[in-house]
């Protein structure tokens, strides 16, 4: 059935991954959201508390399908200056497993750890100069192998369609999209 | 610079909800998550734990411009009966006050206690029996006179920048759409 990590930390942009997770769950995904702050909680770049459903020191991600990286400054910042999930990320990749990132995580997060090299890419306007080694597109969501990019907010139901889509397969996506009056 | 007292319950759907107040909050309008469930913190229909900035009884209405509903069951009837909320929301519409309903709130919260008589009105498929008195309407987002309305999650960002709208005037609501990407 397919499950989801996705990291929060503090300052992250609330609606980007929150639109995300509930899509995914709407689709009867596993997601775990997952906290690098070290607690339970953390403070969103709006000011809004959200809980997560474990810290990542207690969490297993060995039968994670994607891992999913949301936007926000400065909670881009801290998932980039946080090293153990750094290093999942690499090992992720080297799987040949599935990475997701939205907004300024694109650039600062996956491109910085150079694990953009060859791939299409898309990001926030702005952080284009971060997408080291990829071929920049302005779409709102892309797919290149293993990694799926989007370019920030406006896009985030978007995002969480299109994971749905690569989880569940066959009309997955469209049937969601369709539930939620979404862009028809 | 306008505030907007946004009500949070168990089971109410949180990207409804805080995509609105992230709207609202980027264009500098202040926003309260008021809680009515007698707790700091409430758990949404997609089993994510989000955290009020107030109760509800040790709120302050008398300067909010905007009361706003979000959708998700059963977190939309957890607001219908909470009477202190439908008294707040009779009172608001008497005084010509605005209020913004999305989802299952527009019929079962102000459907049920009336306040949409007269008005245009839309909400998610399914509900348009609850809108007593309403016109119909099946559009993303409807202004009418003090009461706005929204389909579902699909249309939430939408919502947050006819609000943003509503309270800042002039191209606030085009500047902002810009900003995020979104629809363009």
């Amino acid at each position: 059935m397919g499950k989801v990590s996705a990291f929060i930390a503090d300052g992250m942009e609330e609606v980007e991954c929150l639109s995300v997770v509930d899509m995914l769950r709407r689709a009867d995904i596993n997601v775990e959201l997952v906290s690098i702050s070290g607690n339970a909680w953390i403070t969103s770049s709006r000011n809004v508390k959200v809980g997560s459903d474990v810290k990542f020191e207690d969490a297993d991600f060995s039968d994670s399908d994607i891992l999913f990286l949301p936007g926000g400054m400065p909670g881009t910042k801290n998932l980039y200056e946080y090293k153990p999930l750094c290093d999942l990320l690499k090992k992720q990749n080297e799987n040949g497993k599935r990475i997701a990132a939205i907004c300024a995580a694109p650039g600062l997060v996956l491109g910085q750890l150079g694990l953009l090299k060859g791939h299409k890419a898309t990001c926030h306007p702005g952080f284009e100069g971060y997408l080291e080694g990829a071929e920049y597109t302005s779409d709102g969501v892309v797919t290149d192998g293993n990694i799926t990019t989007s370019r920030g907010v406006g896009f985030a139901i978007d995002l969480g369609l299109e994971l749905v889509g690569l989880i569940n397969g066959g009309d997955a996506k469209e049937d969601l999209r369709n539930k939620i009056q979404y862009r028809f």
